[in-house]
């Protein structure tokens, strides 16, 4: 049996550790250390019979929801199995095989499994090392399709319609990653009455704590939105994701007092790492902060945190960035369980030198 | 914006109509008329505040009690969001662009869409009056991916080992599509111990009547199987349908019974069919009848059904099979509510002489 050509070199996005026993202080995949409550009563509401019948294809009740959530007409929004089904049809409707895949690094790791799926071409723009955004080289690599995931991933950075417009402006086709973009001061969906060619994703898994659900959409052009519609699994989105994703939508309230407490104990914990152990914490508007360990050996610290059933996340493939830890912001109790040890642990971890991005 | 150059000829997928409101009579897409009750209980017990947490991303448990029931491996079975996702995911990792897609006509009409949208070039083999399988034109066809639905779809014939293992022997990568298999006398997960370029592919959908919570798998060999896992979405099944799938297969008594409910009723609604009105019934194994329609028109005949609230399918497509609608085995209730009506609409539907495939 013969597969496509390039299978052996065709390596798949590396999800987080995600350990099947309980007991764990999870920090590691930025997940929300709570659901919206409207959401569990209606996937509990909506668990009987009607589960036998198909879903409705096209999910107009939440495409209504999130068109009037963010001001934009109905058949601009997609909904998807996650977010990263989005993705990936964006992908798949955008680009030929040979085309080119723009985007920043370190950044979300799944861009570049996406571009070799559809046979294309990744460019891959280094951000600076405060992880601004490299606009004039990444229009200059001229993608069919250029991600920017905003706020970006590990390091919270967030970019703002100013910095966006003048980079959709002269690509072919932007997708502005805002599965963080809740737990930032403002978002990017001003672009879409700008630009026929910008297309922003959204998450259900951050900022409305529904990783487990899988539910996301995409906010674009008519245009573009009628081609993710036509190569889309037709029933993509099962019933129950349907009936709690609305939910979610119409609890805003919760979810704008969630947002809120995460932002406020974010700065507050980058606030401690700083002050208390003299940590390098970059500015983040996302649900995680990204530490640099300088000083330390970051895969002891992630290591020993293990060992004491604590889950960092470290990015070890990018050689600039191997030397830092991701922490996602779970509840109070979660933050003060890593401060708590994490001063032996640090004294335990300390190397000769000084190491890391800005070593 | 350039979106890939063949976009404007690609046409997704239509699904048969779901309608938004309640009170029909709905026979039209091979739903169940019942759900597992294990799996209902089970989505309600897992509608938490675990739902913050992603899910297994290898659907770990499901592949154990999917191992078990098939007596494979565990390395054998991959779980998708629906078995769509995994017919989806065998074409992207069996096909370069340009490759040649195999598949008998009539039959699933996804098939020629997934082989457009990984650039590749469909040959559908007509079937034989009788919906024989030309085995040997399809293995002359010689394609990357050849695909056989038994039962098949529209008309329930179902294809024993003894009948594909001769295609198996001749063709790359044969697909058997087993999303009716449930209602059948037997399956084809014997051939995985022959071949291991065999994928066989299951639903939850009918045969354990859960249409609206997107679950399915594959059957394969190991290393097929691992393809498809490095390139499926990370998290493509959601925690809710892990928990109500592995629910579902741990109740087999329930299924059992189930679908030797659905096998009596569809045979008797067939006799009933033949008997009373004297229509031509094509032998099914699946949850549903094709039913010819000569010397009536097919296309009033399914508008009146509509007007009293009765859904069947007609495909309009492939002028072979036209006149003749496909009926799902509902409820004895929904299958009475057909028998009732269907004397008068079709009294009203008749044509001067004798149509359809058989006419």
């Amino acid at each position: 049996m013969r597969l496509r050509g390039d299978m052996a070199s065709i390596r798949g996005y590396v999800p987080g550790h995600q350990p099947a026993d309980d007991g764990w202080v999870k920090l590691n995949t930025n997940e929300s250390p709570t659901a919206s409550p409207a959401a569990i009563r209606a996937m509990r509401a909506s668990a009987d019979e009607s589960i036998r019948l198909y879903p409705d294809p096209a999910s107009s009740a939440l495409c209504t929801a999130a068109a009037r959530r963010h001001d934009v007409a109905e058949n601009q929004v997609v909904f998807g199995n996650g977010s990263d089904d989005l993705l990936n049809l964006i992908v798949r409707v955008a680009c030929d095989p040979g085309d080119r895949v723009v985007a920043a690094t370190p950044s979300y790791s799944l861009y570049p499994v996406l571009a070799a799926l559809s046979g294309c071409e990744i460019r891959q723009v280094p951000l600076s090392g405060s992880f601004d955004l490299p606009v004039r080289q990444m229009a200059a690599a001229r993608g069919k399709v250029t991600f920017v995931a905003s706020p970006n991933n590990p390091a919270g950075t967030h970019y703002t319609p100013d910095a966006l417009r003048w980079l959709a402006a002269r690509v072919n086709l932007l997708v502005v990653d805002e599965a963080y973009v809740d737990f930032a001061r403002a978002d990017n969906v001003a672009l879409l009455r700008e630009f026929q060619n910008v297309c922003i994703t959204r998450s259900f898994s951050k900022g409305f704590g529904l990783a487990g659900l899988r539910l996301g959409y995409a906010l674009t052009s008519p245009m573009l939105a009628d081609a993710l519609m036509r190569v889309k699994d037709s029933y993509n989105v099962s019933r129950i994701a349907q009936a709690a994703g609305l939910a979610a939508l119409s609890d805003i309230d919760w979810a704008m007092r969630h947002w809120e407490a995460i932002r406020q104990r974010r700065d507050a914990f980058a606030t401690m790492m700083a002050e208390r152990f003299g940590l390098k914490v970059h500015p983040s508007e996302a649900n995680f902060v990204f530490v640099e360990l300088a000083g330390y050996d970051a895969a002891g610290v992630q290591q020993n945190l293990a060992n004491q059933r604590i889950l960092v996340r470290r990015f070890v493939d990018d050689t600039r960035i191997a030397n830092a830890i991701r922490i996602s912001i779970g509840s109070e109790k979660d933050m003060r369980a890593l401060e708590d040890v994490l001063g032996v642990v640090l004294d335990g971890q300390r190397t000769g030198g000084v190491t890391g991005a800005d070593g």
